[in-house]
């Protein structure tokens, strides 16, 4: 039985260690709050103690932390990762992080003889749970095969974005940052649609069953239609810090990028009025009450 | 066999009116430029001289031309279709124009006890040839039901909006803001790969085969992805005539709408760099100039 180590059992975490416990891998878990390991423990996974015991020599870790600091301290902590993880073995990052945080790390990683493959995914917890995640990767050509088939385990396809241990995270913002611009484009639509009289959601029914007929403008849609922002399946904050992460890689790389800076404003707005922990389709609430709607 | 009249022979036109001609329909066709009739008439249309002559009484005339003002022509003109349509004949609406437009058009061939329904399409070129526009429609209910069949020749799916004339005339303009705003999105995140040394094609592939596997993002994300912005299925200069008619709703009904704005500064400056008769998802090539790329 293959042993992995799997650290970061958030939404998204939780699901996915139990996909890999299901697809027959054996996973050692490990949260900075212990007691959200009680359900995947139970699923099968054994919880350790501190981050460094996940690792088995030469084995792979997979991390899915909440930002590049969280995965940072993860390596470079006296009980990380790092030091333990040894020759051959493999740091498979699955978190949303700068593409810079990404090749620091494989540069870091490169130098103790083990390997980082950068491998954000798209999808949300429901998309985790179902194993339908999209999975990025870029990293060595050799680890990226080791570790294909526990990212199979999780997902529903593979992408191959070549070594540059960067280029997935920059593919993975790339699109967050999409999305952000599609709930702003539905909630102005749906507003002049409401404005003159029209139900939201028929109208949310035409875009979403003809021009925008996929997952993002079908999920959100609905959200935004009917201004249904709870429960949060990726919080507004999160939100934020990845347009915070866009507009740092635009500017290193000077991308004006003026609709990322619309949506930044959005977010930084709606993170100032309180609304954080909220799904960050909740950015299209100023929308709404710019145009004096509730 | 049933008479339909048919006036606007442009790139969506001449496709449509040959469906009508596939589904058995007997069509009198008018162009403000006779010689673009040549192919319809190959294929079975009658050519008339003047609007008023597409007319059969009580019939059903589908306009579909490139603006407000001609569409207002057709009708109030001495040889246009308002006084001749007579008792229950239909004017059906095709063409991307103002709610105003619509309400306006409908008032008058109410007073004159004819109807008007407004029933503009989603879809290019290719899509009006394959019969798989998407067709909405709003106006009095029994006239709705009359020309369905019609809209069932040239589409895949009729959208009933309700009686209020202009309603599908709001969800059309929405949908085309929502196209501008998914152009200037993609072409700000493949901009963002491209600097990062990314294929811009591999990376359009990723988003369109995942989150945004859809017909507006598969179809203009190639497009943007290769930059290549001809053939011109839908001209640079109607997309602005669309954004504005989309920003005067906007103001009519205050409905703030950023994103809206962006993008139709994005069409103002491509018109005045004499980019009006190139796609409209030419207006890309800002955010590529301005980040110092070809």
């Amino acid at each position: 039985m293959i042993e992995v180590g799997f650290i970061g059992l958030g939404n998204m975490g939780q699901p996915m260690v139990k996909n890999l416990l299901k697809a027959g891998f054996k996973v050692k878990v490990y949260n900075r709050t212990p007691n959200k390991a009680s359900e995947v423990v139970e699923a099968g996974a054994e919880q350790v103690n501190r981050p460094c015991d996940t690792v088995t020599p030469d084995g792979i870790v997979v991390t899915m932390v909440s930002n590049d600091q969280v995965l940072e301290e993860l390596v470079y902590s006296p009980d990380g990762i790092g030091e333990k993880l040894g020759k051959d073995g493999i740091h498979l990052s699955m978190s949303t992080v700068a593409p810079d945080t990404s090749r620091r790390l494989a540069k870091y990683h490169q130098e103790k003889g083990s390997f980082y493959i950068a491998s954000p995914v798209f999808g949300r917890p429901e998309a985790a749970e179902a194993q339908k995640l999209w999975v990025m990767s870029s990293g060595n050509q050799g680890a990226k095969e080791r570790v294909k088939p526990i990212q199979e385990a999780m997902g529903q396809k593979v992408f191959d974005l070549g070594e540059e241990p960067g280029n997935a995270n920059v593919v993975k913002l790339g699109g967050n940052f999409m999305i952000m611009a599609a709930m702003e484009a539905m909630a102005e639509a749906f507003n002049l649609a409401e404005k003159n009289g029209m139900d939201r959601e028929t109208v949310a029914e035409v875009y979403t069953s003809t021009l925008f007929n996929c997952t993002v403008y079908n999920g959100y849609g609905a959200m935004i239609a009917k201004k249904m922002f709870e429960p949060a399946g990726f919080q507004l904050a999160l939100g934020l810090k990845d347009c915070n992460l866009v507009l740092d890689e635009a500017n290193q790389t000077k991308t004006p990028m003026p609709l990322a800076n619309l949506v930044h404003n959005r977010l930084l707005a709606s993170a100032a009025k309180g609304r954080g922990n909220q799904d960050w389709s909740a950015l299209t609430k100023l929308a709404n009450e710019e145009a004096g709607m509730e």
